[in-house]
């Protein structure tokens, strides 16, 4: 028992610095599988909700813009979402020579839906995206991605991807899969049954990109889809894109193409039609496809 | 007061899971500058020392092997230091139509000096590191790193790299500044001075190749080196290296030459006789000049 007349050490040495606000960080729930994490500093948080599929929060970062997270893990910050849905959308729009109809899997943010529209060519987009609640939180806090959704050309449906595609046979010109990691309901995306529903839903000259993981750390993945991606559709190619707030920086992209070839069919001129881009040109298209020797050895036979 | 028979709740709660080991982490000092930081568990500290000049600090990491970082700062681990040093070296070692002699400024770790000695036309690597515990350090705890330095080719000097390059004009085939940020001391190596220095130093067909940081994160750093060096160097090229551990997952170069050219004079059959490379190749070294659209602007007129 302490005497009354004792010195509260713990008391006299706690000196808070009135001046400064309390640091909140975010802490990716992805530990890269490798005890590696990234924490970004926030202001405060915008929405979180649990909702029948998943645990949804935005907030608004301290120099990253407002970023979105699903059960914990990254999904996107405004600082660098640009470099992600321009390469998962231009590279199979500006390959693919007259792309009418499109299809997104997931993609609830709008991000992926933004960067489509940019392209006149575009008649109808559909989206297919099984959490309502992640386009309504992103409608209400991402005006700058899910405003996209107030374009004539799209329509959302609140379904399984997987099933969605399994009945849409010969439909699309382009289908994007904009998908979570392989945890939980996501899982199904990186299958074999699902690569050959979407060679199904695909029209003449078809073309489907699948995010894929990155090369530094999940290995596995990317020799998993392409241990069986490769039967499936003629042309398979892989390529990345650098996203700092992702985990080891990068991510790359399945480019599963029934027939046109992602580097020598790029459609240069209209490429240079578009407007706004930051991070993609048809030159960084092709060199994107060309990757550091470890990751060249996942795609030749073990 | 707290009454002797009331329940302590904080005692009680305290619930210890004495199956698991306490979890060491590293913060990586640099926030990015963007309120984003990286985090790395760690098992042990091999090795931690204050020198003359800065903080060294050796960890074993739970999964990405040794690392080392200096004032903070993540320099290397073992898991991605290939990207880095195989980029460093082999870009201006293979557009070298004959690289003899090479300095290295900074490069204690010693896999820079890795690097260049799988090259047989070299017959003179001069180090020039400031501090000499880097390099102690470093043998004794990064052995897959530092053991390079017993190659009879290898002489380092411990002395002030900016200093040593001014008293050096037409020695070297090729330098490479591998440089710490531009804080401190290191910051004499982001001025014009050291650009022109470096001019001096080479001899006919001669290379620099100097790390610049992250495109992402440092624009004012590349812009301003860019500002000075277009008009010092014939050729000035920028390339980038992904790696994980590092802010952003990447980092930038500049190529700094003569005469040659980094993209058309690559030698594609020197390039074939070089073993255990884990990151590049002659189309990657091609590619890796190919930037984002954001950042090609860095190098036009303001």
């Amino acid at each position: 028992m302490k005497k009354a007349d004792e010195k509260d050490i713990s008391l006299v040495d706690f000196n808070p610095r009135t001046d400064q606000m309390t640091e909140l960080w975010f802490q990716d729930s992805i530990e890269f599988g490798h005890g590696c994490s990234l924490h970004i500093k926030i202001k405060n948080v915008l929405f979180h909700y649990k909702s029948k599929f998943q645990e949804i929060i935005i907030m608004e970062t301290e120099k990253m813009g407002r970023m979105l997270a699903i059960d914990g893990i990254t999904m996107l910050t405004e600082f660098d979402e640009f470099a992600y849905h321009e390469m998962i959308v231009h590279v199979p729009l500006l390959v693919h020579p007259d792309p009418r109809k499109v299809l997104v899997i997931g993609g609830g943010d709008g991000g992926t839906v933004r960067e489509i529209i940019k392209h006149p060519e575009v008649q109808e987009v559909h989206v297919c995206e099984i959490d309502e609640e992640v386009v309504r939180a992103c409608r209400e806090y991402l005006p700058s991605l899910a405003s996209s959704f107030d374009d004539p050309r799209v329509k959302v449906f609140y379904e399984d991807g997987a099933k969605y595609v399994k009945e849409s046979p010969g439909s699309y010109d382009v289908i994007i899969v904009d998908s979570t990691d392989p945890l939980g309901p996501g899982q199904i995306l990186f299958q074999r049954e699902f690569y050959e529903d979407m060679k199904g839903a695909l029209l003449d000259q078809g073309i489907a990109v699948t995010q894929c993981e990155s090369m530094y750390l999940h290995q596995h993945v990317i020799r998993g889809v392409y241990s069986f991606a490769k039967d499936i559709f003629p042309r398979l190619g892989y390529y990345f894109t650098m996203v700092p707030t992702y985990p080891s920086g990068l991510i790359g992209f399945y480019f599963c193409s029934l027939s046109r070839d992602p580097v020598s069919d790029i459609d240069e001129d209209r490429a240079r039609t578009l407007k706004g881009l930051k991070y993609y040109t048809p030159e960084l298209h092709r060199s994107s496809f060309t990757l550091p020797r470890f990751a060249t050895e996942f795609f030749r036979p073990e």
